[in-house]
C-alpha cells in the first residue's frame, strides 16, 4: 500500500535503515539532514508497494557508492544522484517512473528518498538486499537475473560516467569503484534499471516500510519504558526476517579498525557481564560473523546488529567503541537469500569466510565449532 | 589527398611512426602484426586528406590506452577498438564516417587503420598531437576547443565504459586511466569525437603520410648507402616540422628505468666518442628534455628521438639498452604546438620541468644552463 514519508517520519525511518545496515550503511544523521532538507521543498514523499507496479513501469534504483565517512565532511551538492539518474535515462533512452534503494542502510535508504522528493517521483518499497552488503554485485537482483548494466555514476560536477559489464555484476562493481575513488571517495550511482515485474520477482519487498516500524518499536518502546529489544523480537516474526534474538550481552573491550581499499575491515570484542566466553564481531563496512568463544553462532547473510544495552540505538561498524554496553541481536534474514544462488553471491564464501552457512536458528541451538 | 595503404607500406609506416613517437607510443612490430592481419582481410586502406572531409562528417578517432608493453604477452582480440568506436556512435546517436589517430607512435598510428580496416572507412591523414604524448589530455583537439568527452573504452570481452566529464579533459584522462588498470593495463579507446571543420582547425595535419614518408627516407637511404640522418634532415623542411638536426653522438652508458603508475620514467645517458660532456635524456614514456653536460638543448614539446648511429632506426624508451651507439636527433615540433594555449597544455610545465619552453633551434645555438 502507498504511503507518504514526511519529515516527522524521518527519525524513525533512519534508525530501522542503521539497524538494517547492520553495522553499515553509513551515519543514519546523514541520511536525516539529506532527506529533511529535500522534504523542506517537496512536502511528501510517496512510497509505493512493489505490487502496485504495472510492468510498464520502469525503476531506475539510486543510491551512493563509496566510503559514507567522507560524507561527513563533503556533503552532496544536491543533484549527483538526480544526475546520475539522468545520465542512465539518457544512455537507455528510458525513463523511470520510480526510484528505489538498492540495500537498507542509514545512508542508502534515503538516497532514493532524496531522488524522489526532487523529481516527483514515488519511491518502491523494496530493495536488493534486505540489509547492506559492501560491492554492486550482493544484490538480490543480480542473484535472480537482473544486470546491474548499465551503471551511471556522476559526482559532484555534474561529471558522468556510464559503465556496461553486460551480466558481470562483479566487474561493475570493480570499475565503478575505480572510477569512486579518482572522485575522491564517493560517488552517486543509478544502476539495475528493471520493469515493475522484474521488482516483484528479484527484490526484497516492503524494507522501507520494515524500516519505519522498527524505528518506531525501538523509540516507542523507550518512550513507554519497555525494552527495545524485547519489542523489536515480538515484531520480528510478523515480517520476512521472521526471528530476532539476542546472543550476547556485554560490554566492549577492543576494536581494531583498518581502512583496504576503500573498506572498513576490523573485529570487536566484547566481554560479557559474567564468566562466559568472549564474543567477537568481524565485519567487512557490514557485521560478518559473531562467535562466543570458538563457536560461530550467526553468519553473513544472517543480520548481526549491535545495539545499545539500554537505548536499544543501533551501532555502525566505524562508531563501535571501547566501553560501549551492548546487545548482540541477530535477525534471520529472508529466504529468498538463503538459497544456493543467494548464497553463492553473499553467504560467508563471498566474504573469505570458511565456514557454510546455517541459519543462526539453527546454530543458537546446537553451536558450530 | 586521398592514397591507400598495403602491407608493402607498413614497415615504412610504422618506422615513421615510432620515429614521431619520440621514444614513446609502442613497439612499432606489434604496430605491424595489427595491421598486416586486418589488410590480409581488407586488401587496402583508405587515407583521406582533412581537407577532403565535409563538414558533415563524424570523425571518430581510436586508440590504445595504457601501457603498450602489456600487448606483448596479449594482442588484441581484433574487435575491441572497433567495440569502443560503435560504443560512442551508440551513446551519441552519431556515426563515424572516419576515424583517426590520437597520436603519431608505433602502435597509435596503426590502431585507427585496424578499425579502419574492419569497418571499411576511411582514415584521416593527421592526429592531435602531431607525436606522442602520455595523457589523453594532450591533445591539440582540446587545446583548440573539442572536448575529449565523451569518451568510449572498451576491453577484450567487449565489456565498455562511457566517461563524461564535459570541458575537463584532465579528468577524463585520469578516470579512463583508472579503468584501463582495471582492465589488466590496456584498454581500447574512442573519444573526441568532431567533424569535419573541426578536425581542420585543430589536428596536426598529414601525419600518416609524413611518418610513410619518414620512414621510406631512412629505409632508402640505407639502401642507397646514404646516411638516413642526413636524409632526414633534408625532408624535415618540406613539412610542417621544419627541422631536423643531431645534436649528439655517442653510446649509452646508463639507463634508468622505473614504471609508476602506469608510465615508464626514467633517464639515459649517452657518452659522447670524444671528451665532451655527456648528454642525458629524460623520459616519461616519451623523452621529454635532452641535456648536454648542464645545457638544455631540446624541450618538450619539441621531439626528441634516439636513432641507431649507422641504421637511422628509432629506438623506444623502453628497448634502450647499455652499449647502444646512437645519435639524438631534435625535431621542430609544428608551430601550432607552440602557441601559449599549446605549450600550458604539454609545455614543460605540464611534466614537471622548471625550464620555460624554447624552440630547439635556439637553444641549439644558445645554450641555457
Amino acid at each position: 500500500m502507498a504511503f507518504d514519508i514526511t519529515i516527522a517520519d524521518l527519525g524513525d525511518l533512519v534508525r530501522g535503515a542503521a539497524l538494517l545496515g547492520t553495522g553499515g550503511g553509513g551515519d543514519p544523521a546523514i541520511g536525516h539532514t539529506l532527506v529533511a532538507e529535500a522534504l523542506r521543498d517537496a512536502g511528501t514523499i510517496t512510497v509505493i508497494d512493489p505490487d502496485e507496479l504495472s510492468d510498464d513501469d520502469f525503476v531506475i534504483p539510486t543510491a551512493l557508492m563509496g566510503a559514507p565517512s567522507v560524507l561527513v565532511e563533503r556533503l552532496p551538492r544536491g543533484s549527483e544522484p538526480v544526475d546520475a539518474l539522468r545520465a542512465l535515462e539518457r544512455h537507455t533512452g528510458r525513463t523511470a517512473t520510480a526510484t528505489m534503494p538498492i540495500e537498507s542502510g542509514g545512508i542508502n535508504s534515503t538516497i532514493p528518498l532524496f531522488v524522489a522528493a526532487q523529481l516527483g517521483i514515488p519511491v518502491v518499497d523494496a530493495d536488493g538486499m534486505g540489509r547492506a552488503f559492501p560491492e554492486l554485485q550482493m544484490e538480490t537482483f543480480a542473484v535472480y537475473g537482473v544486470n546491474g548494466s548499465p551503471l551511471a555514476i556522476a559526482d559532484e560536477h555534474g561529471h558522468t560516467a556510464i559503465v556496461n559489464t553486460v551480466a558481470n555484476n562483479k566487474k561493475m562493481e570493480d570499475w565503478a569503484r575505480a572510477l569512486t575513488i579518482k572522485m575522491g571517495g564517493v560517488g552517486y550511482i543509478a544502476e539495475y534499471g528493471m520493469d515493475g515485474a522484474e521488482v516483484r520477482r528479484t527484490a526484497i519487498p516492503r524494507t522501507l516500510s520494515l524500516a519505519l516500524r522498527l524505528g518506531r518499536t525501538i523509540r516507542e518502546a523507550r518512550e513507554h519504558h519497555r525494552d527495545p529489544v524485547e519489542a523489536l523480537s515480538e515484531l520480528l516474526p510478523e515480517t520476512l526476517y521472521h526471528r530476532g534474538e539476542v546472543i550476547f550481552s556485554g560490554k566492549i573491550v577492543d576494536v581494531e579498525r583498518t581502512t583496504v581499499e576503500g573498506f572498513t575491515r576490523g573485529k570487536a570484542r566484547i566481554a560479557g557481564f559474567g564468566d562466559e566466553p568472549e564474543c567477537t564481531v568481524d565485519f567487512q563496512n557490514e557485521y560478518l560473523v559473531a562467535r562466543i568463544g570458538d563457536e560461530t553462532r550467526v553468519l553473513v547473510p544472517d543480520l548481526i546488529t549491535i545495539l545499545h544495552l539500554e537505548t536499544g540505538e543501533p551501532i555502525t561498524a566505524e562508531t563501535l567503541r571501547y566501553g560501549q554496553r551492548v546487545r548482540v541481536f541477530a535477525i534471520s534474514t529472508p529466504e529468498m537469500m538463503r538459497t544456493p544462488a543467494a548464497l553463492e553471491t553473499f553467504g560467508p564464501a563471498a566474504f573469505g569466510l570458511t565456514e557454510d552457512f546455517v541459519p543462526f536458528e539453527r546454530l543458537a541451538r546446537t553451536g558450530v565449532r
